[in-house]
């Protein structure tokens, strides 16, 4: 007997069919005899339903109450699907994170879980019921609603596996898996079979939007082995947990593209110590987050300093920019509102030499200036203009991971 | 300083527009410098939305989750009044059940409240805040939601009005109060001033839906000042508290009539002792409500029992009467589907000698028959076919309504 927790995103129980299909495939996995936990996502549609009637009422709404309206449409989903298991045969209860003392810092609409209690799930499961419990959520010391921020029903997933100490905590999305890359942009994208949290991680913070950043994180420190599947289809979907021997012989699991971000450049800066930190320090406290970041040294003591944040926040970088740029002396700030970010992630590279080179040159056959470029362990990203983005992840997916990985074709699935 | 208890109903809070409505009309108040609690309802629709959903997964919804589901409809209620307070620049906080500890048996859907407790409204008031309370829901000792049943925000007004001892206790509707009669059916009906609690408990267990029953119990247990008036317009409204010497100087003050009702007859039942007990008996544990019963005594020993149920009850009441009679060997068992029951309700009745011929002698000049009569110290009902049920109540309400009275007339309001 095993225990699974399984999460369900808002497509996969966005209409009364769909959590009808959704309550079967519970119910088989529970009538198997094994002990599950059900964690879902607010229907398709609702969450932006209900903050579009909040934005009638106010131009900001206030975040703790912003968190009672939208923690809604998961309480919704969890009853709904607990109904229909219900009619089913299958005693099920419902909880919300206040029943679980699921706690949470008190930074409403992006909170951070500190704690979760296991008992109750633990009776409940103890007594043969399945658990459905409403994702997204969590109570703050105050015992106040707060929200984990967009996407984060995956995050009370993973947080309940570690908790429960489960056998597999399972992502039901809307795709079979983890692609080598997205399937819209390159045909040639394959399904692979395992990957590592470590390049999972790089893969989810560069932009492939199929597990949040965080739950990975989460999974990782837990040991909390993910299955990507689809609530669609009957395919097996990827698998993700700690790194074996086996990983490291593929040198690319995925190449990725981040087609949201904006470049800054401070020209003719004094090139002095301090100055990086006194220019980043303002943005970071304004909460906007830079990615890369170069600068070039020049002859004559003066150098350019360029960067990248989100195109969310351009707007507010710009505008520290140039009060700071008048504070330095800096000969001007010039900006790119969307340039385009492409990166190739994978174990592999530790060990094989020349993968670098290789990303190079595929770029330059295709004729596409590099702009920036940043390095990890495990990663490569270059900015490149954003009208050959698509084409340069197509290129790098053809060229690297064209013939020969773990992965299945995207086709055959 | 005074501190008012405002409940806002499902059309009153229907949609953003009226939403609106009421924050101006609150954020009056608290700037007038009173202490200000909002309780509301479902957004006018949604709790059977909810309903429609869960009726699509299941032919019986599981009742704890039932509450789960429908319980949401509240609670976005809450969010947007204070998201829109505060966009009005009012600071205000919202409540749900379980974190003022609004505790209740486990009765999901119909549960009775045990306690309240007011330390978290008490600190948000003294903060300066509006606090804003979910209606109709509760939370058991397990931690599970609960539902009050429907109708019930009002007596979670009034139980918060109690805890707090509030000054008033606001319920505010689509209508501008109480009325001598159904002005739909009764075109002089007219708004009364004042009611005492004991009328307006007669006149909502009569079927004047304006206030819920129990709420009014509730009221009258505590003392809790009762106002009904409109969110649509500035009118006074009716003021439901202790009686007092010049409300006894009147002697009807209001007519009822309710057309849901069937009447059953058991004939020919051998009149002996334990009978009513025999029969009543099953009816009362199947969660029946009998209403009138009269018993014909006969000359040879037996009788017929009359007695009127809900039309919701009747085919269930029927097949408990035909079982019974069969055991009684009674003669059988008749019924008629649809009856009317005509109230005339007032404290004046107490001392006034002579309502009741009064009332017999009105309806016997419209040529209605009387078919069943139940009085109380301050309340007598009538049986008439169903089809004299409106003339009957438009000719009782102008003989003995017709002139002179604590009301103002529906036109002039």
């Amino acid at each position: 007997m095993a225990l699974i927790v399984q999460k369900y995103g808002g497509t996969s129980v966005g209409s009364i069919e769909r959590i009808k299909a959704v309550a079967e495939r519970v119910a088989r996995v529970r009538a198997g005899g094994d002990q599950v936990v059900v964690v879902v996502s607010a229907m398709a549609g609702e969450t932006n339903r209900l903050f579009k009637l909040a934005a009638q009422l106010s131009d900001s709404p206030h975040p703790r109450e912003a968190d009672v309206l939208v923690a809604t449409g998961e309480q919704v989903s969890a009853a709904l699907l607990a109904i229909r298991l219900q009619a089913l045969g299958y005693p099920t209860v419902s909880f919300l994170a206040h029943q679980l003392r699921l706690a949470t810092d008190s930074r409403h609409g992006n909170a951070k879980i500190r704690s979760v209690e296991a008992s109750r799930l633990i009776e409940a499961l103890a007594a043969g019921h399945i658990a459905v419990v409403a994702g997204y959520q969590g109570v703050d010391p105050k015992g106040d609603i707060t929200t984990l921020g967009r996407g984060a029903s995956d995050l009370t997933a993973v947080a309940l596996a570690a908790a429960l100490k489960a056998d597999a905590c399972e992502i039901y999305t809307d795709v079979e898996g983890v692609f080598t890359a997205d399937p819209n942009i390159c045909p040639r994208a394959r399904k692979l079979g395992r990957i590592s949290y470590d390049e999972m991680m790089e893969m989810a913070g560069l932009g492939a939007k199929v597990l949040q950043l965080r739950s990975v994180e989460l999974a990782r420190r837990y040991n909390v082995p993910l299955v990507v599947r689809s609530s669609f289809s009957e395919a097996a979907g990827t698998w993700v947990g700690q790194e074996d021997k086996s990983m490291e012989e593929v040198m690319v699991s995925g190449v990725t593209l981040d087609q949201n971000q904006s470049k800054i450049t401070i020209a003719g800066v004094a090139d002095r110590p301090g100055l990086a930190a006194r220019i980043f320090g303002p943005i970071a406290e304004a909460g906007m987050v830079v990615d890369m970041i170069i600068q070039n040294a020049s002859a004559d003591g003066r150098t350019d300093l360029t960067f990248t944040v989100g195109r969310d926040d351009l707007r507010g970088a710009l505008e520290l920019c140039r009060l700071m740029a008048a504070e330095i002396s800096a000969a001007g700030v010039r900006h790119e509102e969307q340039v385009a970010k492409v990166s190739i992630v994978g174990l592999g590279m530790r060990t094989h030499a020349g993968v670098a080179a290789r990303m190079f040159r595929v770029l330059a056959d295709e004729g596409i200036n590099i702009q920036m470029i940043a390095t990890s362990e495990i990663k490569i990203s270059v900015v490149v203009n954003a009208k050959y983005g698509e084409l340069a992840m197509r290129a790098l997916h053809d060229a690297l991971l064209g013939k020969g990985s773990n992965a299945t074709s995207a086709e055959s699935v």
